[in-house]
């Protein structure tokens, strides 16, 4: 039996581990594997001698040979505690994932650098990415590491240090006229023609994996004792399917105290909400209706990938998700600021959140939580490179350029 | 006996530790241990299992109690190959060590951890640094997360993010009318009416301590085999003499498996290298004459703080100074970004030194060299904040803002 194979959430079919994230039933495919495979080699005691990045969980990503890791020193990233937030709002632990400090200052190099490991191993040379800034830039770099050729395509308010960021990776970087899921369409209709491989969120079951390791970190990092809560900023929500299956296969190989999952909790911004909305009136995720107001950050995905496996999720573990508006992410960027944390939107939405829910009493006196700090703020400081990426419609202006 | 005591560079007279890195004589005051003492609780051994943090090393760093501890997640820095550039210079071995993966994307988070640590443990509420502005932004957070008063004072053309960033993280910023040693000479002159700390470069003996954990990780990333050649972007030089005490501890502790220094090498830029002069002309290090005209980096410091020492390094491990221009900073900026790496002037610089080394032949084929990458490039994006924090020639200009 082949250490780890593909799933659907959805019909639940089995099938070899091929490129793919999406199943013909239209679910996404995840990867599972075969944990007393994985055990043989991996264990708690295994990796107080393994090396300080997210692979030392190497048995549970969906690499055949070790020889393809494409890596820039990513993962094993600090859990801070802020003693001082514990004592006002009375929590017991108060911990930050500082996710900033990976490889292109933020959590995406996890993602990628599972993903262009995965390519790597299958021959791919050429591969594009719809991205509202880190994602690309995270691309960048590990193409550019890997030798393969990077096609990012961002909004045109991405921030500029971003745009030239992917560029400085030798990245062919463009802005469209319009959204995320814009950028998608234009990489859907490209894709044959330009031989890309496209790696936008959910297309392929790598970037799922990479973020998976988020989840194996704060379980070792708090003695495999989980906390009772964890706030992630989302978007596209890989990273909250990564949490869940970091915590399933942890409890299926036995190494957690209590098998219950933390309530998860997504947080998005007002305007653009489509978790919150589901969450609140049941149902399906439904796409946010244009024009979509928020801000030009991660958190604007107004038609998610596969937004009700998300919601199933935050459903299963008892948790919630929640918005905040732009005035309380600036409020919490300066109580951050003030903890010594230099917090993007995306990473100081998770305070505000967290100060919702304790105001309302959903998160008790005494229970202890995890927020995601998924980036810094420079990278989002209004600075447009000169002269700025070449900016697109449709398929057919862009081919001009390529 | 005390495990940590003072002894001056050059009367070498022993005293105990106090908040001070000047002796009476002119020397720097450096902290020495006693390793037998270290020894009972510090081995590699006990190594595997300590936190992935510049504290694993606790026991060679100067605080009484380890409860006084300021941590936001510092040290442990990857370090990476870089197999193409091997194969095209034909050497054994090239690291980069990934000092941006810091908080406050810095290598200067390690010698503010370390200091503010021991101001706290000495009970110091109110801080001031004169800075090119890495040193400003990371000892504003530190001070924000041991609740002190911090004040920074930074050149006119000190990038805006990373005042911006100061700022954020609540310290009372400055520009100065001048360069980094006129806005140390304000703080002097108004430390005593404002009750400052001064933590500028070895004024403080803390600094070049946490510098040093630098030095420590790279000899245990590489099992304790030291590479030929170490590449180091230098200013004040601390990071220099970090590395030296570093390698010196290691030999003294038993732990290395060839005692001989690497060969250390600084890189400055031209137009302000005064140590580069000093290598070649022989004699002592002086300050260079105004106009200073190179780029406003962590590189420019026409008049190191004990350039002397520095020199005496360099000399005693066979090592030497190089000097590159803007253009040369560029070209490397550029195939860092091709192996996915986003490099600040400072850490481009090493990169072009080693180019300079490897042509020349000083550095010989087969070598094996470890580059500092010491930042990355999106804080120096010329990005100015609006309104820009006051201008000031004089202490008695800045006392009129505070």
């Amino acid at each position: 039996m082949d250490r780890f194979y593909l799933r659907c959430t959805r019909c639940h079919t089995k099938r070899k581990f091929e490129l793919t994230g999406r199943c013909a039933c239209g679910g996404t495919l995840l990867v599972h594997y075969d944990l007393e495979q994985v055990a043989h080699t991996l264990s708690r005691d295994a990796l107080n001698s393994r090396i300080a990045s997210m692979w030392r969980y190497r048995e549970l990503l969906p690499l055949a040979s070790y020889e393809s890791i494409v890596t820039l020193g990513e993962g094993w990233t600090p859990l801070i505690r802020l003693p001082r937030l514990e004592r006002r709002l009375d929590l017991s632990e108060v911990h930050v994932k500082r996710e900033e400090q990976n490889p292109t200052g933020s959590f995406k190099a996890r993602g990628f650098s599972s993903t262009i490991s995965m390519l790597h191993e299958y021959g791919i040379t050429r591969v594009a990415v719809p991205s509202n800034g880190n994602a690309a830039s995270a691309m960048a770099a590990y193409a550019a590491r890997a030798g393969m050729e990077a096609y990012v395509i961002v909004p045109r308010d991405c921030p500029g240090i971003i745009m030239e960021e992917c560029r400085r990776y030798g990245a062919s970087t463009f802005q469209v006229n319009g959204l995320i899921h814009d950028a998608g369409a234009i990489i859907e209709q490209g894709k044959a023609e330009q031989g890309w491989f496209h790696a936008g969120t959910m297309k392929e079951p790598g970037r799922v994996e990479g973020k998976k390791t988020m989840g194996l970190e704060v379980a070792e990092q708090l003695d495999w004792k989980l906390p009772d809560v964890i706030i992630y900023p989302t978007g596209g929500g890989s990273g909250i399917v990564g949490l869940w299956k970091a915590f399933r296969e942890l409890g299926e190989l036995g190494w957690l105290a209590d098998r219950r999952l933390p309530r998860l909790v997504s947080v998005q911004e007002a305007g653009c909400a489509p978790l919150v909305s589901a969450l609140r009136d049941g149902g399906s995720v439904r796409p946010v209706p244009e024009p979509v107001t928020s801000s030009p950050t991660g958190l604007r995905v107004p038609n998610p990938p596969d937004g009700d496996l998300i919601a199933s999720i935050l459903r299963e573990s008892e948790g919630t998700a929640v918005e905040v508006t732009t005035v309380e992410i600036a409020r919490a960027q300066r109580q951050f600021g003030f903890e010594g944390l230099s917090s993007s939107s995306e990473s100081a939405a998770t305070l505000a959140a967290l100060l919702q829910l304790r105001e309302s009493g959903w998160i008790a006196a005494g229970e202890s939580v995890v927020l995601f700090h998924t980036s810094h703020a420079d990278k989002y400081l209004n600075w447009k490179p000169s002269p700025a990426p070449p900016v697109v419609s449709s398929y057919a202006e862009l081919r001009q350029w390529l």
